[in-house]
């Protein structure tokens, strides 16, 4: 790699000094602001209001939110007791969002430790914060992975078309889909990227526009509707997106307007990637019908900043997610290399390699 | 047709008392506010601002702010002088708006009986008047026309999905892909419409709804990016949209993201129409890549209600319209009936048909 290093300026979950710290994201691009949380149940409000989103990211921050729960609980007079208090915490963050499955990834890795360390309370609650900082620290590695593996799929100038934010911002830095940009830049290739702008919330245009500018990354904010044009008139090498949850299949569940954009880059015969960690696989799931798709407060579609958009008492759709079939998607690119169709073998690569990585 | 007769509260564009009155649809859908024109110079601005837009509706708009200048000209010693100036006030109309091919149509037409009626100034500004009005009359006509054509391609109980504004509003009143809605829903069929909300100016949400609403025909807003969610769902019947510009080839000039939503129904076998005059068509264009396509200003981009949204310095695209090409159009629903493929033949039947109804 080259000298150049990004996307380690921004912080999107930390832990400092006993306390755990999120970008506000919804206060960006206008403001980058911090919130220091001390109270759990705050970060649960977190997860729900987005001031922090995107699968790892919200995963990790709901593991941090697990540690600091546990740092400052009422005294528990037996680790069962404790143990309770924990499961009990670990059902509101997995009830904060239902779609993304690093959130429950999350959770019952943090809840696994604690059980594994039950024999006081203060082991419980050592082994919890360390898993959580763990779990930190990994995201940045895998991410790294996983940007080095996908920027080998770029041509050496590379225009690259994205959707939401799959950036530094959806996870603790650096981004699985812009994380591949960001190798690629370090590896001294040039690319392009057009934006999204990503409806109803404006991801695109807020957080991956933003965040790209601070890199120096050129990027162009396109809305969602000039995505085919750009394609048809040759100007899009690959389109790379984030992923909330992938089933056993490939089936992919992310953000609204992906699966629309899969078939767009399919009829225009452009490479749809799919960048994500290992933890975003939900093998339990066979298919991406079983995908809960959250449906969201129609206000996110009337209202922007707060100022209604659209004419009263008419009904509003507000699905977060929609599910891309495996077919529509040419590799998923993950910290353990890209991944080539079929994808019927997905399962058996997965558990294969996450055995050699996982410590 | 039954009883019930939709869509004819609106007057789009009216003239009342020697003056032209337009909505203002830059105040929808908060406000219904009517704003009156005295000068042909601020019609224009009208145009170019979209205080008007719709391809039949701004050519009507020409023709009258046409018919006001003349109305009230500074005196002129010839006929020949006067048609000067009428001249140089079609240019100024032709150059207000680039796409839709009506608004050319429509100022060549008033210019044409201008030119007919050249024996005294009084009597081409007799003939302008008259031919504006007649221009207003006949648009209402033939939306109702096209309105039933295209209504027999409905099921008894239709899903529509529709893009941007090719309603009451884009018209002089009734509608073109609304027209064949209205139309439907007054043959006694049940129609529930998907109304894209079509950034960036959303006018799928700010007018689209809003007339439905206003005509109590059942009308629910998405965002752009969720159309192709409901295809996969079978949730749409078919798609009908309005067009700037159509080249002889069947190539369709609209509102940006019309393309994108024509693949979309080609890979889920959702037929997907055009509605439009015969007045649309240019048959002087061979194919849609000679089409001028309008880039606006990126502020309606990157801003909403006057608020920024994005972020400070990144560039935004902002094409206005995009070229459908013909061969993902199941039909042209016109006033001269439901023009099948093949499309080599437009011409023909075109020029045919347009030589019986127009007078």
């Amino acid at each position: 790699m080259s000298e150049k290093r990004l996307g380690t300026a921004l912080q999107t979950v930390e832990w400092r000094e006993g306390r755990l710290v999120l970008i506000d994201q919804n206060a960006l691009p206008h403001r980058l602001t911090y919130i220091t949380y001390t109270d759990w149940q705050d970060v649960v409000e977190a997860i729900r209001t987005m001031v922090v989103r995107g699968a790892p990211a919200i995963g990790c921050t709901a593991a941090l939110g697990m540690a600091l729960g546990a740092q400052y609980s009422p005294p528990f007079a037996t680790s069962d007791a404790f143990l309770a208090h924990l499961e009990r915490m670990a059902q509101a963050f997995r009830s904060a969002r239902p779609t993304a499955v690093n959130l429950f990834w999350a959770v019952d890795r943090v809840l696994a430790v604690a059980r594994a360390a039950s024999d006081s309370v203060e082991h419980i609650r050592q082994a919890v914060l360390e898993e959580a900082l763990r779990m930190l620290e990994e995201d940045l590695q895998i991410n790294r992975r996983l940007g080095y593996h996908g920027a080998q799929l770029l041509p050496q100038h590379a225009s690259v078309l994205t959707h939401c934010n799959a950036g530094a911002l959806a996870t603790v830095g650096y981004g699985t889909a812009l994380g591949v940009v960001r190798a690629a830049v370090e590896l001294g290739k040039t690319v392009e990227v057009y934006a999204d702008e990503t409806r109803p919330r404006l991801q695109g245009m807020k957080l991956t526009a933003w965040e790209l500018a601070q890199d120096s990354i050129p990027v162009t904010i396109i809305t969602d509707n000039m995505a085919a044009v750009l394609m048809r008139e040759g100007k899009i090498d690959c389109v790379i997106v984030g992923a909330d949850r992938i089933a056993a299949n490939g089936d992919t569940a992310n953000k609204i307007g992906t699966y629309g954009l899969a078939v767009l880059a399919h009829y225009h015969r452009v490479p749809f990637y799919v960048a994500a960690p290992v933890s975003t696989f939900d093998l339990r799931l066979p298919s991406g019908d079983l995908i809960p798709i959250e449906q969201r407060d129609p206000q996110e579609v009337t209202h922007i900043q707060g100022n209604r958009i659209a004419p009263e008492g008419v009904p509003v759709l507000n699905p977060a997610f929609d599910v891309t079939p495996a077919e529509l998607i040419q590799a998923f690119i993950t910290e353990i290399g890209v991944l080539q169709p079929p994808f019927d073998t997905l399962h058996e690569r997965l558990i294969g390699a996450s055995s050699h990585h996982e410590p």
